[in-house]
Protein backbone atom coordinates (compact mmCIF):
# COMPACT_ATOMS: atom_id res chain seq x y z
CA UNK A 1 0.00 0.00 0.00
CA UNK A 2 1.53 3.36 -1.00
CA UNK A 3 -0.12 6.31 0.32
CA UNK A 4 -1.38 9.39 -1.35
CA UNK A 5 -0.06 12.89 -0.37
CA UNK A 6 -1.33 14.69 2.29
CA UNK A 7 -1.93 18.65 1.98
CA UNK A 8 -2.06 21.26 4.62
CA UNK A 9 -4.33 24.22 4.47
CA UNK A 10 -4.24 27.17 6.42
CA UNK A 11 -7.65 28.92 7.52
CA UNK A 12 -7.91 32.09 7.21
CA UNK A 13 -10.25 35.35 7.32
CA UNK A 14 -11.56 34.00 10.77
CA UNK A 15 -12.87 37.09 12.95
CA UNK A 16 -11.07 37.60 16.27
CA UNK A 17 -12.44 35.25 18.70
CA UNK A 18 -14.42 36.13 21.81
CA UNK A 19 -15.69 34.22 24.52
CA UNK A 20 -19.09 32.46 23.59
CA UNK A 21 -18.39 32.40 19.54
CA UNK A 22 -19.07 29.42 17.43
CA UNK A 23 -15.66 27.98 16.31
CA UNK A 24 -17.65 25.09 14.39
CA UNK A 25 -19.54 27.33 12.56
CA UNK A 26 -16.92 30.08 11.91
CA UNK A 27 -14.48 27.33 10.64
CA UNK A 28 -17.30 25.94 8.28
CA UNK A 29 -17.95 29.17 6.86
CA UNK A 30 -14.19 29.89 6.25
CA UNK A 31 -13.25 26.89 4.53
CA UNK A 32 -15.19 24.26 1.94
CA UNK A 33 -14.38 21.30 4.28
CA UNK A 34 -14.21 17.30 3.08
CA UNK A 35 -15.22 13.59 4.56
CA UNK A 36 -11.97 12.39 6.77
CA UNK A 37 -10.17 15.99 6.99
CA UNK A 38 -8.57 16.62 10.16
CA UNK A 39 -9.14 20.10 11.10
CA UNK A 40 -6.84 21.50 13.92
CA UNK A 41 -7.48 24.71 15.90
CA UNK A 42 -5.12 26.08 17.89
CA UNK A 43 -6.03 26.07 21.79
CA UNK A 44 -5.54 29.76 22.09
CA UNK A 45 -9.10 30.50 20.09
CA UNK A 46 -10.72 27.51 21.95
CA UNK A 47 -9.58 28.83 25.33
CA UNK A 48 -10.69 32.54 23.68
CA UNK A 49 -14.10 30.94 22.99
CA UNK A 50 -14.41 29.28 26.33
CA UNK A 51 -14.03 32.17 28.33
CA UNK A 52 -10.87 30.61 29.81
CA UNK A 53 -9.22 33.97 30.15
CA UNK A 54 -8.14 35.35 33.39
CA UNK A 55 -6.76 38.79 34.33
CA UNK A 56 -3.27 39.41 34.95
CA UNK A 57 -1.23 42.23 36.26
CA UNK A 58 1.07 42.85 33.58
CA UNK A 59 3.61 44.97 35.65
CA UNK A 60 4.03 42.07 38.07
CA UNK A 61 7.07 40.29 37.48
CA UNK A 62 5.69 36.91 39.00
CA UNK A 63 1.92 37.04 38.47
CA UNK A 64 2.35 34.55 35.29
CA UNK A 65 4.58 31.87 37.45
CA UNK A 66 2.14 32.39 40.27
CA UNK A 67 -0.97 31.65 37.91
CA UNK A 68 0.98 28.75 36.63
CA UNK A 69 1.44 27.25 39.81
CA UNK A 70 -1.95 27.69 40.88
CA UNK A 71 -2.56 25.95 37.27
CA UNK A 72 -0.75 22.89 37.86
CA UNK A 73 -0.88 19.60 40.46
CA UNK A 74 2.80 19.10 40.53
CA UNK A 75 6.12 21.54 39.39
CA UNK A 76 8.65 19.22 37.94
CA UNK A 77 10.98 22.25 38.04
CA UNK A 78 12.10 25.69 38.01
CA UNK A 79 14.58 28.03 36.26
CA UNK A 80 14.14 31.91 36.69
CA UNK A 81 10.62 33.08 35.49
CA UNK A 82 9.74 29.41 34.13
CA UNK A 83 8.15 26.68 35.91
CA UNK A 84 8.11 23.27 34.17
CA UNK A 85 4.35 21.71 35.33
CA UNK A 86 2.13 18.56 35.28
CA UNK A 87 -1.55 20.38 34.46
CA UNK A 88 -4.95 18.77 35.88
CA UNK A 89 -5.51 17.14 32.28
CA UNK A 90 -1.94 15.24 32.50
CA UNK A 91 0.22 17.37 30.17
CA UNK A 92 3.58 18.34 31.75
CA UNK A 93 4.71 21.61 29.71
CA UNK A 94 5.96 25.51 30.30
CA UNK A 95 3.76 27.42 32.81
CA UNK A 96 0.96 25.56 32.86
CA UNK A 97 0.19 26.12 29.41
CA UNK A 98 -0.53 29.73 30.30
CA UNK A 99 -0.23 32.16 27.18
CA UNK A 100 0.20 36.06 27.40
CA UNK A 101 0.63 36.37 23.57
CA UNK A 102 -2.51 36.94 21.27
CA UNK A 103 -4.13 37.83 23.67
CA UNK A 104 -5.45 41.49 25.43
CA UNK A 105 -3.04 43.16 27.18
CA UNK A 106 -3.34 42.77 30.92
CA UNK A 107 -4.98 38.84 30.30
CA UNK A 108 -4.07 35.34 29.91
CA UNK A 109 -5.13 32.54 28.38
CA UNK A 110 -5.70 29.07 30.80
CA UNK A 111 -6.11 25.52 28.92
CA UNK A 112 -9.76 24.41 27.92
CA UNK A 113 -10.75 22.84 30.95
CA UNK A 114 -11.22 19.84 28.64
CA UNK A 115 -9.74 19.34 25.55
CA UNK A 116 -11.25 16.44 24.22
CA UNK A 117 -14.50 17.78 24.92
CA UNK A 118 -13.38 20.97 23.12
CA UNK A 119 -12.72 19.22 19.98
CA UNK A 120 -15.78 17.05 20.11
CA UNK A 121 -18.04 19.76 20.71
CA UNK A 122 -15.89 20.94 17.13
CA UNK A 123 -16.27 17.91 15.42
CA UNK A 124 -20.20 17.49 16.19
CA UNK A 125 -20.60 21.09 15.53
CA UNK A 126 -18.59 20.85 12.35
CA UNK A 127 -20.91 17.74 10.63
CA UNK A 128 -24.03 19.70 12.24
CA UNK A 129 -22.95 22.52 9.63
CA UNK A 130 -21.98 20.75 6.92
CA UNK A 131 -23.07 17.21 6.48
CA UNK A 132 -19.47 15.80 6.77
CA UNK A 133 -17.62 13.48 9.20
CA UNK A 134 -14.19 14.98 10.07
CA UNK A 135 -12.02 14.88 12.56
CA UNK A 136 -10.76 17.53 15.30
CA UNK A 137 -7.31 18.39 17.03
CA UNK A 138 -6.77 20.95 19.38
CA UNK A 139 -3.35 22.26 19.40
CA UNK A 140 -0.85 24.08 21.20
CA UNK A 141 2.80 24.58 21.73
CA UNK A 142 5.12 22.65 23.96
CA UNK A 143 8.80 22.20 24.79
CA UNK A 144 10.87 19.03 24.92
CA UNK A 145 12.88 17.70 27.59
CA UNK A 146 15.90 16.98 25.28
CA UNK A 147 15.44 18.95 22.33
CA UNK A 148 15.74 22.54 21.89
CA UNK A 149 12.43 24.43 20.39
CA UNK A 150 9.21 24.04 20.32
CA UNK A 151 6.75 22.02 18.15
CA UNK A 152 2.77 22.32 17.97
CA UNK A 153 1.36 18.79 19.52
CA UNK A 154 -2.19 18.06 20.05
CA UNK A 155 -4.18 18.52 23.68
CA UNK A 156 -7.35 17.31 22.54
CA UNK A 157 -8.20 15.48 19.75
CA UNK A 158 -12.23 13.75 18.39
CA UNK A 159 -12.62 11.60 15.28
CA UNK A 160 -9.21 10.43 15.44
CA UNK A 161 -7.69 8.24 17.47
CA UNK A 162 -4.65 9.22 19.99
CA UNK A 163 -2.55 6.75 19.29
CA UNK A 164 -2.55 4.25 16.56
CA UNK A 165 -1.00 0.84 17.21
CA UNK A 166 0.80 -0.72 14.51
CA UNK A 167 1.75 -4.03 16.50
CA UNK A 168 0.77 -7.00 14.43
CA UNK A 169 1.48 -5.00 11.02
CA UNK A 170 3.91 -6.21 9.07
CA UNK A 171 6.96 -4.38 8.06
CA UNK A 172 8.13 -3.48 4.31
CA UNK A 173 10.04 -7.28 4.94
CA UNK A 174 7.34 -9.20 5.75
CA UNK A 175 8.21 -9.18 9.48
CA UNK A 176 5.52 -8.40 12.30
CA UNK A 177 6.40 -5.27 14.13
CA UNK A 178 6.64 -5.78 17.94
CA UNK A 179 5.37 -2.28 18.71
CA UNK A 180 5.14 0.87 16.98
CA UNK A 181 2.70 2.94 18.17
CA UNK A 182 2.22 6.26 16.84
CA UNK A 183 1.40 9.13 17.76
CA UNK A 184 -0.32 10.89 14.68
CA UNK A 185 -2.39 13.50 16.37
CA UNK A 186 0.64 15.40 17.03
CA UNK A 187 2.33 14.88 14.04
CA UNK A 188 -0.89 16.42 12.45
CA UNK A 189 -0.94 19.35 14.82
CA UNK A 190 3.13 19.89 13.70
CA UNK A 191 1.97 19.88 10.47
CA UNK A 192 -0.54 21.90 10.56
CA UNK A 193 1.78 24.80 12.26
CA UNK A 194 3.59 24.85 9.26
CA UNK A 195 0.89 26.37 7.92
CA UNK A 196 0.36 28.34 10.55
CA UNK A 197 3.51 30.39 12.17
CA UNK A 198 3.52 32.04 15.58
CA UNK A 199 3.16 35.39 14.19
CA UNK A 200 0.90 35.39 11.51
CA UNK A 201 -2.73 34.93 12.75
CA UNK A 202 -3.14 31.61 11.34
CA UNK A 203 -5.32 29.82 13.82
CA UNK A 204 -6.59 26.70 11.98
CA UNK A 205 -5.41 24.30 9.51
CA UNK A 206 -6.59 21.64 7.02
CA UNK A 207 -4.88 18.35 7.03
CA UNK A 208 -6.10 16.35 4.21
CA UNK A 209 -5.50 12.73 3.11
CA UNK A 210 -4.27 11.66 6.70
CA UNK A 211 -4.94 7.48 6.61
CA UNK A 212 -8.32 6.63 7.46
CA UNK A 213 -7.44 3.89 9.39
CA UNK A 214 -6.57 6.71 12.04
CA UNK A 215 -9.55 7.85 12.03
CA UNK A 216 -12.06 6.69 15.07
CA UNK A 217 -12.89 7.32 18.53
CA UNK A 218 -9.74 9.08 20.23
CA UNK A 219 -8.80 11.25 23.11
CA UNK A 220 -5.28 12.88 23.67
CA UNK A 221 -6.00 12.65 27.79
CA UNK A 222 -7.18 9.08 27.78
CA UNK A 223 -4.62 7.96 25.14
CA UNK A 224 -1.54 10.48 24.81
CA UNK A 225 -0.86 11.54 28.02
CA UNK A 226 1.78 8.98 30.24
CA UNK A 227 0.57 8.13 33.30
CA UNK A 228 2.80 9.56 36.28
CA UNK A 229 3.27 5.99 37.28
CA UNK A 230 4.15 4.50 33.93
CA UNK A 231 6.93 8.44 33.88
CA UNK A 232 10.40 7.27 34.40
CA UNK A 233 11.22 11.16 33.88
CA UNK A 234 8.88 12.73 36.21
CA UNK B 1 0.95 37.28 5.63
CA UNK B 2 -1.03 34.25 4.92
CA UNK B 3 1.00 31.28 4.45
CA UNK B 4 0.22 29.13 1.63
CA UNK B 5 -1.33 25.62 1.72
CA UNK B 6 1.89 23.02 2.25
CA UNK B 7 2.37 19.40 0.01
CA UNK B 8 3.79 16.19 1.55
CA UNK B 9 4.12 13.75 -1.17
CA UNK B 10 5.25 10.20 -0.54
CA UNK B 11 8.09 8.95 -2.48
CA UNK B 12 7.90 5.19 -3.68
CA UNK B 13 9.67 3.04 -6.05
CA UNK B 14 13.35 3.42 -4.71
CA UNK B 15 14.80 0.01 -4.88
CA UNK B 16 15.99 -1.92 -1.69
CA UNK B 17 18.96 0.31 -0.25
CA UNK B 18 22.39 -1.71 -0.19
CA UNK B 19 25.92 -0.25 1.42
CA UNK B 20 27.18 2.44 -0.78
CA UNK B 21 23.99 3.25 -2.61
CA UNK B 22 23.34 6.59 -4.26
CA UNK B 23 20.59 7.99 -2.47
CA UNK B 24 20.58 11.44 -4.13
CA UNK B 25 20.52 9.69 -7.26
CA UNK B 26 17.77 7.24 -6.35
CA UNK B 27 16.08 9.99 -4.77
CA UNK B 28 16.42 12.53 -7.94
CA UNK B 29 15.18 9.72 -10.27
CA UNK B 30 11.99 8.91 -8.21
CA UNK B 31 10.82 12.55 -7.72
CA UNK B 32 10.53 15.35 -9.65
CA UNK B 33 11.68 18.21 -6.82
CA UNK B 34 11.39 22.01 -7.05
CA UNK B 35 13.38 24.10 -5.86
CA UNK B 36 12.71 24.83 -1.97
CA UNK B 37 11.66 21.35 -1.55
CA UNK B 38 12.11 19.56 1.78
CA UNK B 39 13.21 16.19 1.31
CA UNK B 40 12.96 13.80 4.30
CA UNK B 41 14.91 10.63 4.23
CA UNK B 42 14.64 8.09 7.13
CA UNK B 43 17.65 7.00 8.76
CA UNK B 44 17.12 3.46 8.50
CA UNK B 45 17.82 3.92 3.92
CA UNK B 46 20.88 6.07 5.40
CA UNK B 47 22.14 3.79 7.98
CA UNK B 48 22.26 1.37 4.99
CA UNK B 49 23.72 3.53 2.73
CA UNK B 50 26.19 4.21 4.78
CA UNK B 51 26.95 0.96 5.47
CA UNK B 52 26.13 1.26 9.66
CA UNK B 53 24.60 -2.23 9.91
CA UNK B 54 26.01 -4.81 12.34
CA UNK B 55 25.72 -8.14 13.33
CA UNK B 56 22.75 -9.21 15.95
CA UNK B 57 22.36 -12.60 17.78
CA UNK B 58 18.48 -12.47 17.10
CA UNK B 59 18.34 -15.35 19.62
CA UNK B 60 20.45 -13.80 22.37
CA UNK B 61 17.52 -11.62 24.27
CA UNK B 62 20.11 -8.87 25.79
CA UNK B 63 22.03 -8.55 22.64
CA UNK B 64 20.13 -5.30 21.76
CA UNK B 65 20.95 -3.81 25.25
CA UNK B 66 24.49 -4.49 25.04
CA UNK B 67 24.74 -2.99 21.48
CA UNK B 68 22.72 -0.23 22.64
CA UNK B 69 24.54 0.61 25.85
CA UNK B 70 27.42 -0.09 23.98
CA UNK B 71 26.48 2.70 21.17
CA UNK B 72 25.56 4.96 24.11
CA UNK B 73 27.09 7.83 26.47
CA UNK B 74 24.78 7.75 28.87
CA UNK B 75 22.43 5.60 29.78
CA UNK B 76 19.67 7.65 31.60
CA UNK B 77 16.86 4.47 31.92
CA UNK B 78 16.34 0.65 32.41
CA UNK B 79 12.70 -0.87 31.74
CA UNK B 80 13.01 -4.25 31.04
CA UNK B 81 14.90 -4.69 27.86
CA UNK B 82 14.39 -1.13 27.14
CA UNK B 83 17.14 1.60 27.74
CA UNK B 84 16.80 5.18 27.69
CA UNK B 85 19.86 6.44 26.44
CA UNK B 86 21.81 9.23 25.17
CA UNK B 87 24.12 8.81 22.20
CA UNK B 88 27.31 10.28 20.99
CA UNK B 89 25.57 12.78 18.94
CA UNK B 90 23.00 14.00 22.11
CA UNK B 91 20.18 12.74 21.14
CA UNK B 92 18.13 10.77 23.76
CA UNK B 93 16.28 7.80 22.69
CA UNK B 94 15.26 4.37 23.14
CA UNK B 95 18.14 1.86 22.81
CA UNK B 96 20.50 4.22 21.33
CA UNK B 97 18.30 4.49 17.87
CA UNK B 98 18.88 1.19 16.89
CA UNK B 99 16.56 -0.52 15.03
CA UNK B 100 15.67 -4.36 14.13
CA UNK B 101 12.46 -3.95 12.03
CA UNK B 102 13.24 -3.75 7.98
CA UNK B 103 16.42 -5.32 8.08
CA UNK B 104 17.67 -8.42 7.32
CA UNK B 105 17.17 -11.08 10.11
CA UNK B 106 20.02 -11.04 12.43
CA UNK B 107 21.44 -7.45 11.70
CA UNK B 108 20.90 -4.08 13.27
CA UNK B 109 20.79 -0.73 12.07
CA UNK B 110 23.05 1.65 13.93
CA UNK B 111 22.66 5.90 13.64
CA UNK B 112 24.58 7.20 11.06
CA UNK B 113 27.90 8.80 12.13
CA UNK B 114 26.73 12.21 11.51
CA UNK B 115 23.23 12.82 10.18
CA UNK B 116 24.11 16.19 9.74
CA UNK B 117 26.93 14.99 7.27
CA UNK B 118 24.47 12.89 5.80
CA UNK B 119 22.17 15.29 4.84
CA UNK B 120 24.30 17.70 3.51
CA UNK B 121 25.63 15.04 1.33
CA UNK B 122 22.15 14.08 0.12
CA UNK B 123 21.37 17.79 -0.39
CA UNK B 124 24.47 18.31 -2.34
CA UNK B 125 23.50 15.35 -4.22
CA UNK B 126 20.41 16.07 -5.67
CA UNK B 127 21.61 19.97 -6.43
CA UNK B 128 24.04 18.14 -8.13
CA UNK B 129 21.77 15.77 -9.99
CA UNK B 130 18.83 18.27 -10.35
CA UNK B 131 19.84 21.37 -10.63
CA UNK B 132 17.37 22.68 -7.94
CA UNK B 133 18.64 23.82 -4.37
CA UNK B 134 16.63 21.90 -1.87
CA UNK B 135 16.56 20.85 1.77
CA UNK B 136 17.29 17.63 3.12
CA UNK B 137 16.26 16.53 6.50
CA UNK B 138 16.76 12.68 7.86
CA UNK B 139 14.25 11.62 10.45
CA UNK B 140 13.88 8.97 13.13
CA UNK B 141 11.05 7.60 15.22
CA UNK B 142 12.04 8.72 19.07
CA UNK B 143 9.62 8.66 21.95
CA UNK B 144 8.99 11.29 24.66
CA UNK B 145 9.49 12.29 27.94
CA UNK B 146 5.42 12.19 29.01
CA UNK B 147 3.54 11.52 25.81
CA UNK B 148 3.08 8.00 24.73
CA UNK B 149 3.30 7.00 21.27
CA UNK B 150 6.26 7.89 18.94
CA UNK B 151 6.44 10.43 16.61
CA UNK B 152 9.38 10.88 13.93
CA UNK B 153 11.64 13.60 14.56
CA UNK B 154 15.10 15.15 12.53
CA UNK B 155 18.08 13.93 13.40
CA UNK B 156 20.16 15.79 10.63
CA UNK B 157 19.46 18.53 8.50
CA UNK B 158 20.94 20.14 6.00
CA UNK B 159 19.89 24.02 3.91
CA UNK B 160 17.20 24.40 6.30
CA UNK B 161 17.74 25.57 9.92
CA UNK B 162 17.20 23.37 13.21
CA UNK B 163 15.08 26.26 15.05
CA UNK B 164 13.40 28.99 13.71
CA UNK B 165 13.59 31.99 15.64
CA UNK B 166 10.48 33.90 16.17
CA UNK B 167 12.28 36.65 18.82
CA UNK B 168 11.36 40.00 17.80
CA UNK B 169 8.60 39.44 15.28
CA UNK B 170 5.10 40.28 16.19
CA UNK B 171 2.01 38.36 17.02
CA UNK B 172 -1.26 39.26 15.42
CA UNK B 173 -1.94 42.15 17.51
CA UNK B 174 1.12 43.75 16.82
CA UNK B 175 3.54 43.04 20.16
CA UNK B 176 6.50 41.42 19.97
CA UNK B 177 6.77 37.77 20.94
CA UNK B 178 9.47 37.40 23.98
CA UNK B 179 10.51 34.03 22.91
CA UNK B 180 9.55 31.31 20.20
CA UNK B 181 11.84 29.46 18.83
CA UNK B 182 10.33 26.78 16.88
CA UNK B 183 11.95 23.74 15.46
CA UNK B 184 10.39 23.27 12.01
CA UNK B 185 12.32 20.23 11.40
CA UNK B 186 10.73 18.01 13.55
CA UNK B 187 7.68 19.53 13.07
CA UNK B 188 8.64 18.84 9.09
CA UNK B 189 9.67 15.45 9.81
CA UNK B 190 6.30 14.09 11.74
CA UNK B 191 4.72 15.20 8.71
CA UNK B 192 6.35 13.39 6.31
CA UNK B 193 5.45 10.29 8.55
CA UNK B 194 2.05 11.02 7.48
CA UNK B 195 2.71 9.65 4.61
CA UNK B 196 5.42 7.00 5.18
CA UNK B 197 4.00 4.75 7.99
CA UNK B 198 6.29 2.28 9.57
CA UNK B 199 4.52 -0.72 7.17
CA UNK B 200 4.90 0.71 3.92
CA UNK B 201 7.89 0.87 3.13
CA UNK B 202 7.63 4.66 2.21
CA UNK B 203 11.36 5.62 2.79
CA UNK B 204 10.97 8.98 1.37
CA UNK B 205 9.06 11.74 1.20
CA UNK B 206 8.67 15.51 0.02
CA UNK B 207 7.33 18.49 1.67
CA UNK B 208 6.44 21.52 -0.35
CA UNK B 209 5.89 24.64 0.55
CA UNK B 210 8.24 25.46 4.00
CA UNK B 211 8.74 28.68 4.61
CA UNK B 212 11.26 29.82 2.42
CA UNK B 213 12.67 32.03 5.85
CA UNK B 214 13.49 28.96 7.05
CA UNK B 215 16.08 27.52 4.53
CA UNK B 216 19.21 28.43 4.84
CA UNK B 217 22.59 26.49 6.87
CA UNK B 218 21.61 24.57 9.94
CA UNK B 219 22.27 21.43 12.24
CA UNK B 220 20.41 19.37 14.38
CA UNK B 221 23.05 18.17 16.47
CA UNK B 222 24.32 22.22 17.10
CA UNK B 223 20.56 23.81 17.26
CA UNK B 224 18.10 21.19 18.37
CA UNK B 225 19.66 18.17 20.30
CA UNK B 226 19.94 19.93 24.11
CA UNK B 227 22.77 20.01 25.57
CA UNK B 228 23.41 18.32 29.15
CA UNK B 229 24.90 21.45 30.74
CA UNK B 230 21.21 23.21 30.13
CA UNK B 231 19.37 19.68 30.36
CA UNK B 232 16.19 19.55 33.37
CA UNK B 233 15.40 16.26 33.03
CA UNK B 234 18.48 14.07 32.21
Amino acid sequence: MVPASLTVLPVSGLPEIARGADLASMIAGAVALAEGDVVVVTQKIVSKAEGRMVEIDPADPVAKRRLAESEAVRVLRRRGELVVTETRHGYVCANSGIDLSNVAEGTAALLPEDPDRSARRIRDGLRARTGRLVAVVISDTFGRAWRRGVVDVAIGCAGIRGIVDLRGSRDALGRELVATEMCLVDEIAGAAELVMGKASGVPVAVVRGVDPSALGEGSVIGEVVRPYAEDLFR
